[in-house]
Parts: structure tokens; sequence; C-alpha cells
């Protein structure tokens, strides 16, 4: 087995294209037919998808661990653990819009050092993380740097993510009133865009660890900085809030005024 | 030249193809890069699709009128008229998402008679009308019907499109909150989407003309409603303000709750 960046970044190649296969046999699926929930297409493609993935990481990497949605965590104390979103962006996926993915990132020590960005739909893949330049379909990607605040687009996935506390929802406000202009949507994707260079922050609040880990590999391996509202690194369960910037002095700023500064 | 249904949407189909070549090679072009915002890929590609539909037009069909976003109207008292939103979503655009699109409608005597969503990125194309079944890529689709206010899916493209009017914000918060889920971005697709059955409501505010013709075309064609937020039907100039459902219930039900009901 070969644990080298270039291997494991070849297995995350194999994980996200058994996790395309699978989600697209159930995107837009009856999409107009009735349903309960637990019967429902995206309940179907969490679950299979993150089976397949954790059977093929047991059968390649029998002592590393696993954190996912879906099926919980095995081997947490393992020094190489692989952190599984199977869909990320349920909702978009239910609306049959083509912006939801699978997260895959794997973490030594505790620290994520890759992440893949799998987007079925549109056929598009991010990977990137230590020693794996960052790319997207095999081709390399950069973030955009030097734009001022005042000009920086700034992404969130949906105003409800800031619902529930009023102090985070007057943070990312603030943070929005002194940037150039928001974009809404996008799960996932809005971190494939940072690592493109199309936006230069993403502030999102009410996330579960393997909804951010792969991203940070990405933007990190695309030359951006992402960590939680405090600047700290993220972990498993390391918080619930992310602020991510192509340019790390706009990061820096983002985190000042996130924190009242 | 041949005015038929068909004919026209063979129409249709050739001015929405010229849009997907010239959108396709601004898309993404040098997103790192700062330039002066005259001199951006998004406004070289919305006046080169214009004028590319704008002369396809005045070619096959010289007496028909044209409304454009980006050179205005002409012949705009002529019995049929050709409402062109060359990319619908330039911020989506000019952060490297692929949801935007090109939006063609034809009018007669001042109301949509045909539309096409065509989305280049994702090589999607929704177009409906008058006797021509709405399709996806050549597959028929259909609204979803049946689905209660509670439970329903409801999309707009952002927060920031109700910011300028507090009684509209208040009013599509309303509806918001006795929905069942809300999704946000996605411009012109979000119509595609309600024509797919994958989501049920759309609300929105602050648009053009241009904005919501094509969609209400193939909105209506795909068996849903969608009028201005009085119930009022959608022509040149008509509203800002434009409400669709799949299901024609749903949508008198919201224009009662937007209206204070």
């Amino acid at each position: 087995m070969n644990e080298s960046p270039a291997g494991l970044a070849a297995f995350a190649h194999e994980l996200a294209d058994s996790a395309r296969a699978i989600a697209l046999r159930h995107w837009r699926r009856g999409l107009a037919v009735e349903r309960k929930a637990d019967d429902s297409p995206v309940t179907a493609a969490d679950r299979e998808i993150e089976a397949a993935l954790r059977a093929a990481i047991e059968a390649r990497f029998p002592d590393h661990g696993i954190a996912g949605e879906e099926f919980g965590r095995l081997r947490p104390d393992a020094r190489f653990v692989w952190s599984l979103d199977p869909i990320d962006g349920t909702r978009a996926f239910v609306s049959g819009s083509p912006l939801f993915g699978t997260l895959v990132a794997l973490l030594r020590d505790g620290a994520p050092v890759l992440g893949a960005i799998e987007v079925p739909a549109t056929g598009e893949r991010w990977i990137g993380g230590e020693g794996v330049p960052a790319a997207l379909n095999g081709r390399p990607v950069a973030v955009r740097k030097g734009r001022a605040l005042a000009d920086a687009i700034v992404g969130s996935t949906s105003p409800a993510m800031f619902a529930g506390d009023a102090a985070a929802a007057r943070a990312a406000d603030r943070l929005r009133a002194r940037a150039g202009s928001p974009v809404w949507g996008g799960d996932c994707y809005l971190y494939g865009l940072l690592a493109l260079g199309g936006i230069d922050l993403v502030v999102e609040c009410g996330l579960s660890d393997y909804d951010y880990l792969a991203p940070a590999a990405v933007v990190r391996a695309a030359g951006g900085a992402m960590t939680g509202w405090k600047g700290e690194p993220l972990g498993i369960g390391s918080t619930d809030r992310v602020v991510a910037a192509g340019d790390p002095a706009l990061h820096a700023e983002a985190v000042r005024l996130l924190n009242g500064g």
C-alpha cells in the first residue's frame, strides 16, 4: 500500500469515482414523486455512498480511522482518519440542482492533509493537500490574491445557517456590509469557486466537521487560508463555523471583523 | 420563414446555440486577474451574445421587435417581440459558477408565448411555450403538484434583492416562514428547477422584464403558474417582482400571502 501523497490522492480519486457513479443514479430520480423522508433518493444516495467509501477504506487501509456523516466514527484515535460527507448540499440535491458534492478528507494527527470536492452532476472534482497541488479535473487552480475587502465577493450557502445565533448573524452581516458583493447558495461548491479564484471569501456557520475538512485542504493547497471564526485550525469536531479566504491577508481581516474588531 | 410554434422553437434553439458558444469562450477566463469593470469577461460576453442574437433575429424576422438588456428596444410595437437577457446571473458568471444563463423569450401581442433558458456551462437548455411542450435537452419536463405550502421548497436568488423594499422583504419573509424550506442562489436556474419538479415556488423582486419572460413561458408550458406579485400577467415592463409555482393552487396561495392575506 502506497501512503505517499500521490498514492493517497490516487486513492481519494477512486473514492470520488465510486461516489459519482452512485450519486448520479439517484440525482433527479422521480423528482415530482412524493415520498416519505426516509425513502428519498438523497437518503439512499447518502447511505450507499458512505457505505461504499467506508468499505473501500477498510479494505485498503484497515488501520485508518473513519468519521462519516451517516455511520459515525471508527478508530477515531488512529493517526490517519478519513472524514466523509457523502452528499454535501442535501437541499440542492433534492431540488435537482447540480451544486451538491461528495467530500473526502484525510486527517493526519488531527489535521486535514488531503481533500477532494467531488461534484458528480457537473463532472468536476477539486483535489489538493500537502504534497498534492490543487487541481480541478487535473488542471492546476489557484486562489485570487490582492483584492480589497471592499471589492471582495463573499459566499455563504443560506441566511438560514445564521438564523439560530443572533451574534453570529450580526458578525457575518458586519463582514458582508464591508465587502463588495455577496453570493448565496453553493454548499461545498463555494470552496471550489474560492480555490479557482472566482470568489474571495466564504463565511459559514452551523456546519459539521465533515462539511469543511475537505474544503480546508483544497483551499490551502490552492494558496488560501481557512480556519474557524477565531482563526483556530480545523479538525474533527473543532467548530461549527468557518471562514475561508483566497488571500491570507483578507482572511486575517475577516477574522478580526467576525470577532468585533 | 416558418412562424409555426415548432419553427419558432427551432429558431430559439439556433439563438441559444450561438449564445452558448460565446458564453463558454468567456466564462472562467482569467478569473484571478484584476480588470476594470468595463473590460471584464462578463461585459464582453453580454455584449457579444446580445449583438449576435439581435443580428440573427433581424436577418430572419426583420419585422419583429427586440427588447434586450444591453442594447435596448427596437420596433417595440411589433406584434412579435423578442426579449433577450444575454447573461442572467452576472454575479454567478463572474464567480465562476455554472448557474448562469441566456434567456430568450418571444412575445406575441405583449404576452410571452415561447421561452428558452440556456445554461451554457452545464450544457442544459429548457424550452417551452404555446404549442411547444416543456423540455430539458429534448426530454419532457413537468412541475410538481400537490405539495402543501408547509412542505414546499421556495427559491430566491439573494436576500439582497429584497433589501431595497422593506414591505416586499416582509411579504417574502411571511411566505417563506409558512413554507417548508428555502433555497438560495440560482437566478434563471431556479425556474428550470421549478419546471423539473425539483422546487415548488420561486419568489423574486428587483427584476427586469428580460429576467422573467423566458422563465414564465417555460414554467407555464411545464404546467405551472407565474405572474407578478399581484397575480397580474407578465409582459415588457410589467413589474419588477414575480412569483412562480409548480402547482397553480400553491401559486394562488402565495399571491394571497404576498398581499397580506
